[in-house]
């Protein structure tokens, strides 16, 4: 349990009593034995596999080629979903935890759309929900113990939420009053036709990603769009300016050792090191 | 008045002497009282509801079908902002200092529009002034106690002001004199019949913008822009440096603490603790 | 002669002996007097009316109305400069040294066009060198104190131009290989016609400008396409980090002061202070 | 063999016993007599010579005018790349440590596509196999000593690719869901006909570069981009961030001395020095 100590925070699983069970349990939630790698990586191929087929399907040259080879293997993939959905709760004893957490609603939402689809054809698109399950491959590089890095970035980012908000609050509330000011300028000509049109021109622009769909033809709404490229040229360094000094922060903390004693259990708000005293510098 | 200290640097409010005048005055300018958070709240959703509709009001389809209440909408919402402005003014004792505040004037200019409407109709549109009432939010989020973060970034852009503006100043003479290099480079050619619409070029393309509805189409020309973006790729990394370095730094003095007292309230330029005399290291 | 040591580094002036030619000299070279500070300020304003004139020229419609008017002009700032070069020369003593310092060659190159032009029509174009003297801004900001954050970006990016040099060349060489590959894998098509064409087309891509005059159209092209875009957003870090590293690293040593005897002149790399011994943590 | 110690670390060259291998060997290999560099130079030039014939080549309008000299330089420099390669192998004692090489691989690659245009035409294309052997540029560079900066990057790109590989990993997945829902919000219309195709337009979207080949055009559709610009414009930080934390610690690791001996031979884990047990502030 000790391994991951991040996993187990976010739901703690706890086996079904049978032996079975449990023995079933430890390979479908856990990766530290072979079977239970062996049944991580299978299902890791499994979710690349459907996903595969999911886009190939959608290409019409290929769907009118392979159609019958795809439904067959959505079929399989389905199936195989289902029963893995199945025995996920069979051998768990907080079922409602498992349904309702994250992973649990992605699975359910995974399977659902083939069943539906069976009654309404329609539904049958929303099985790129199934792609949704990729996002599994964290959890499972995570059992595989290949996360360590990844959990710097993602505490990095956490912490630096609230400022990334207020960023994106003040760019949003930018690109409106921008948008707006360039509707005035541009007077109302292609591209610039309605408020809304002109701020999604003023955060292509703004992000620097620039399509070309829509840009100034007026020699005033160029000379307004060259200060909003400066101004978004600028811009870009603050969320950079946020995420990397709160990564190095991180970074910093992970590292932090007591000079003394090398002790490494030390915490962020700590001044003294718990072992042996030694103040320690931040 | 210890809690906003930002907020008091920037406008004092003195509430009349008047009793109902104090009370409302509170509810107005602060967030300290449930009724003036739900004032704040109310009058928070009240400006995006008027930004919204001015937005729409611009979208010929909407504007056909909907006329009637986007008008009928407009008139209560400045009816309403005239009440809050009036108010604002009556409550308070420093009037003219309000009235000249960042603030007071968005106020003023947010509900002027609206009457000049009603004498001459073009002036209708300037009603987009309102949105500028949006900026509202982070006032309001800083009497939520919010908006910590935000200052930090505030306080890291306004140290590092001066060097983006000299690095500003800097890219804009590239510019002018990177895009007249171009006019001669491209001979005038479709994009580039004259030195400002190069420099327009120019800015979109060292910005990494890229519209694309100016682009080089001789041989020579094309070269001279992969010199401009492969530097324009390496000039971006200056205002990240310049932000990021500062945002950095002005954290490390935020969270400063005296190794020995733990006194937390060490000013920038301070070399010992004021405390203990504990020596601090830089 | 203290106030400006970087100033002093790149350009010694030394006046003549004559009384009057010392005094000009003083107007002229340096902003410590207000009839020097008032040269400066005139000067940087005729250098921008001049850069100002040559863009409007170059606009087909205003060069057709004003025509007289913008040639009057030239001449008149010719003229003016012509006198300004001229007594630049007369007044310092080592004239060789002025003549052939960066800014005495572009003040030459400045007003060369313009006399060139009564004799050799097609050399007025030249006239777009005079912008070149919108640099001076820099070197007048620098008499006016304004540049003390502009060294630190200027310190930063030299100590960090061989490392940002090496990420150029490896860029270059990256873009010439991928440029090739795509000729091959987009088969001569349109925009990938010869391998010159192509390497436009990557460097458009890695560094994120993406004009899209060129964009791949077979689903291979587009892989490709996908692989090359998601490297340019990662290698697009490797500046910045370059950057940001030395700039942080020039500003920490700015600011190093001793802990013990706030002594602030201490070298980059003393590991102890000049006056009273202490050791200095980097 | 002291001076590059990061270079024998991938490939040590053991001469043969013969004196004029030897000679020749030493000449080939290293940089340290006059005629090693000029030989190094001279190869460098050479390479950049062949790889210009290979670009003007596909220039259809060079090709035409220059065809025979193209030809006739072509044989010309395989030939001296043949006996390179051949002398390579010959006054080396280790050979199959050589061939196996990056650069022995690339070296043989070089040559063969010529050889074998002799005989099958089409091969011919696969000269341009022979632009790899730019990247011998920064193996001359690290023998003439210019490459200590260099080494910085790559060693911090190093320790921090793990991060990256993460980071791109999420990307991939991030695009690969957005793509899909665009492909149901737009409707499968223009640019938008099939998954793959979403996927190409929301990784050209999120990486800001924006080519306007596919684009938005419904309301809902260009709502969609505006959240998937600004979430893009949010992520480039984060690669920054991994960079700019791991470039700035690996810069202190090579810059630390011990405060006591000044000892610069420190390890990056050590708490104390080697020579004199200072404790090591990190």
């Amino acid at each position: 349990m000790q391994e991951h100590p991040h996993l187990e925070r976010e739901f703690r699983y706890i086996p079904e009593k049978a032996k079975w069970k449990r023995q079933l349990c430890r390979i479908i939630y856990r990766a530290d034995t072979p079977m239970g790698k062996l049944f991580d990586i299978s299902l890791l191929i499994l979710i690349f596999v459907s996903t595969f087929i999911v886009m190939m399907e959608s290409v019409p040259s290929f769907d009118l080629k392979y159609h019958t080879i795809f439904v067959t293997l959505e079929i399989i993939i389905s199936v195989i979903f289902t029963i893995e959905y199945v025995l996920r709760i069979v051998t768990i004893r907080n079922k409602k935890d498992y349904i309702f957490s994250f992973f649990g609603v992605i699975d359910f939402l995974a399977i659902v759309p083939f069943y539906l689809s069976l009654f309404f054809p329609v539904t049958k698109f929303f099985l790129i929900i199934r792609m949704l399950r990729m996002l599994r491959i964290f959890r499972i590089l995570n059992l595989l113990d290949f996360m360590n890095d990844g959990f710097l970035i993602v505490k990095a980012l956490k912490s630096s939420s609230r400022k990334i908000y207020i960023f994106l609050l003040f760019l949003m509330i930018f690109s409106v009053v921008v948008g707006s000011m360039m509707y005035m300028v541009e007077g109302h000509k292609a591209g610039f036709e309605s408020i809304p049109q002109s701020i999604y021109w003023a955060v292509v622009t703004v992000t620097t990603v620039g399509y070309g769909d829509v840009s100034p033809t007026t020699p005033l709404g160029k000379f307004f769009a060259i200060v909003l490229m400066l101004a978004g040229y600028s811009i870009i360094a603050v969320p950079t300016g946020i995420v990397t000094a709160e990564m190095r922060n991180k970074r910093q903390n992970l590292e932090k050792t007591c000079p003394r004693c090398k002790n490494e259990d030390i915490d962020d708000d700590a001044n003294y090191c718990k072992k042996c005293g030694e103040s320690i510098v931040h």
